[in-house]
């Protein structure tokens, strides 16, 4: 049994040591909240719970601020008593999603890097009133060591005038070290952000806040609420070898250094199945320079393959966490957690010149990407960071199956049904058919090479037929599209369950 | 009358001085050619005539790579032959457009950032064969001075095995020193960009280049091919009367600084306006972080209240040049150009917080913008720089009069024909009719915001109907749309001429 006492170094903090019920009824409604996490890891837990539970009996509403998706603990407890009147940045949790979808909750989708500095700037409806930080520990001074991830804690506890912390003892003291906290200047004053590799520490272990902003500290033991991997599947598998050998052909051509660039990967198994690709590939020396660290990652370090990873998430599955904290002391020396501002960083990954690979929904034949709503109308979970890496890659990668729901979608469409990236952002394209290399391609041979590669046979004919009719109808203009039929593969969908004629 | 010899300083180069004719003969089928210039400024003139003029007896196709938009003497005069097969990254010129709306040109429409970078990558098509460059003059060394416009000519000159110098007398000497060249080491060896303020000087005067690269001097005494402005007329004063009123409530509520932020200004007669509106305000000291100078700038200068422009191109009118040439050594201590990887970089914008404000040709109810295409599928200019500011600006607005066709067009539509800017990306929408301030709104809340805000009156009623049905009958989901209707407003123009019921 850990004691919080020993987590909490100084012992005048001891007197603020507060139930999670006598926290959270310092939340008032309406309240702007900003709390620690991304993706389900480093989010508090216990204040959330009996936030929930108060909300219950007396119901009313808060505008809830995170780093990016977070556990059932606080997403789900919150939406399920109708708790988040708004959200932001991020999020993945199936209650509140349906809130999002029935105009209860309103959702504001950002990219990631910016979220911190729309919320310093005020950009978001007023300030933050309260934040609330998961801790692995609270330094002599009142400053703050975060657990398994960094996200916007640093920036919502430098603008918030009340913060409270839950100390997790479930949460390894071995985490100590494995941050770098840099909060950026805003304009005027700001300067370079001094990263021009994945392990350049450039700021502190711990989140500065000092003795008299911690208003309440609570205990917590309960974990984060990771999620299983599924196998990886003949598709993933797929997907994963095409991206393995397109990077052997741009190493052969000069065009990537033999160990790579830094590479940045999203969430989920395919991402998790690209990864596990690296560990049987002959690539050596690699680097990440990501926003979500996973199993694969342990897999590439016992490997001996990763030379270094940051990120500003650790939210492998529940196995890998337990391998993960059995092995901290040997995977803390290759791994770093960084602010969502700097992880995501557009000027970082510019830099470093990171290869992205992302997830689609769907892409349309002419290098669209859709990344976050179903038929156009319905959000899943959000842009997440997927807009900060392709936008600045070196080099840009989504990969998606070419179908859905067993094949009565096709994820290669004529014209997308919401574009999180735009033609401009998108160098290559992978389905379990194949890849499609867009870099210096107009539209029109965009879309021959990314129908005849990509598209699942079943569609492909149709897709060349619908490209070759509208070719023909605008003359061959620029994008040719049939207006009246760009978007009727999403109808036939929504009105007869397949997408098929 | 100038002599070139004066120009071309080290006497040994004086050999290399020939004909446009025997420099442009050097010029081969296929060959990737890189050449100065952005808007119609600094591009090279007398070796494209003459290119021409060959290629109309000897008809062949180069790949012509620019900074941006050039003038009639090379896009106008290559396309008039039929003499471009592939173009990159930009382009302004009616004859080129309708080649790259008839299937005939391939056009690779790129984020202005990113094109020096992609050339250098090798991700165009191989690496550029020969570099053509406009010059004030050629110093001791072999390096260049640039004129009117700094572009992707220093990349282009740094990757070229060969290079043609235009010196072009007609370019006064005193622009000698109002440049600042600076290219990144391409990733992993790049380096922070070291701009923290518009008028930082980080790079040499010339372009590096070396007298053995220089394979040929052609002189040239063809000027700029600016173009006029239009009067400012009534609905472009409203917009900027709008955005002033904006900036007042940011310096008040304490989002911005008194001098504001650098701003970033879109070509064209509503952004002339917007730069006009600031010389009868009563903000001063104001910097300006932008792509092209144009004459508004020089009313702020003599207005006293400019601090400092920083752009890539200086390209006013033809008075405005007459005036900029006229007041050279007045107006050169405020100005300074840089590559357009510099002037456009997504790292020094989000750094020192741009205000950006360019043009939409349309935006949807939720706040998606389409800078390049008409009615989905013909191409009008390209992207350019909009997303490299748009993304990464501290705040971003884009304008456009409500409507266009003397109202037959709405400018506010249910979905963009085509997307450029993604609603992830668009703080500020403007119109004659008003301003809606989208920051921190779901994409429900924008909808009405926008309609009742920034459509016209004629379209209005119609937007909030199809708002509202598509509310009702996706039962209030995240992005409401009609799927049969979302793009029913581009087909009744298509078709009727007129996007009224």
């Amino acid at each position: 049994m850990i004691d919080i006492l020993d987590r909490v170094r100084n012992t005048a903090l001891h007197a603020k040591i507060v139930s999670a019920e006598e926290a959270a009824a310092f939340i008032k409604p309406n309240m702007n909240v900003g709390t620690s996490g991304f993706t389900p890891a480093g989010y508090p837990k216990a204040v959330p719970l009996a936030l929930a539970k108060r909300m219950e009996k007396e119901p009313f509403q808060i505008n809830l601020w995170t780093g990016a998706s977070v556990g059932k603990e606080l997403d789900g407890a919150l939406a399920k008593v109708h708790g988040i009147k708004r959200r932001m940045p991020y999020q993945t949790n199936k209650d509140l999603r349906a809130q999002i979808n029935n105009g209860e909750v309103q959702y504001c989708d950002l990219h990631l890097s910016e979220s911190a500095q729309l919320a310093r700037y005020g950009y978001m409806g007023g300030k933050i009133d309260v934040a609330i930080v998961e801790a692995c520990a609270i330094t002599e001074d009142g400053n703050i060591i975060p657990t398994t991830s960094m996200g916007n804690a640093a920036s919502y506890v430098q603008t918030a005038d009340v913060v409270i912390v839950e100390v997790n003892t479930s949460q390894p003291i071995e985490l100590e070290g494995m941050h770098d906290v840099y909060v950026p200047l805003d304009p005027p004053h700001r300067l370079p952000i001094p990263v021009v590799k994945p392990n350049d520490h450039i700021g502190t272990p711990y989140i500065p806040c000092g003795l008299d902003k911690i208003k309440y500290i609570v205990a917590c033991d309960i974990k984060d609420d990771v999620r299983p991997f599924g196998e990886i599947d003949e598709n993933s598998h797929k997907i994963s070898q095409y991206i393995i050998d397109l990077f052997h052909k741009e190493v052969k051509e000069g065009r990537l250094p033999a160990n790579l660039l830094p590479i940045q990967s999203g969430v989920g198994n395919v991402a998790n199945a690209v990864i596990s690709g690296f560990v049987d590939s002959d690539f050596t020396d690699l680097s990440v320079y990501t926003e979500v660290i996973q199993d694969g990652m342990f897999d590439l370090i016992d490997a001996g393959k990763l030379s270094f990873a940051s990120g500003t998430s650790l939210s492998p599955s529940p196995t890998g966490l337990d391998r993960f904290y059995n092995n901290i002391k040997k995977y803390r020396k290759k791994l770093l957690l960084r602010p969502q501002e700097i992880a995501n960083s557009p000027e970082v990954a510019r830099r470093i010149g990171i290869i992205a690979m992302n997830t689609a929904i769907e892409c349309d034949i002419y290098g669209n990407v859709n990344s976050t709503h179903i038929m156009g109308t319905k959000m899943m979970n959000g842009i997440g960071g997927s807009g900060d890496f392709a936008r600045n890659a070196y080099l840009t990668c989504f990969f998606t199956a070419s179908t859905a729901k067993d094949g009565l979608i096709s994820s290669i469409v004529p014209m997308c049904s919401h574009i999180d990236h735009t033609e401009h952002d998108v160098d290559i394209i992978v389905t379990e058919q194949g890849l499609a290399d867009l870099r210096g391609l107009s539209p029109r041979e965009r879309a021959r090479v990314i129908i005849e590669n990509c598209a699942h046979p079943d569609y492909k004919p149709m897709l060349m037929d619908y490209f070759e009719r509208a070719d023909k109808a605008t003359k061959h203009a620029h994008t040719p599209h049939l207006l009246k039929e760009a978007l009727s593969w999403h109808e036939r969908f929504v009105e007869t369950g397949t997408m098929k004629q």
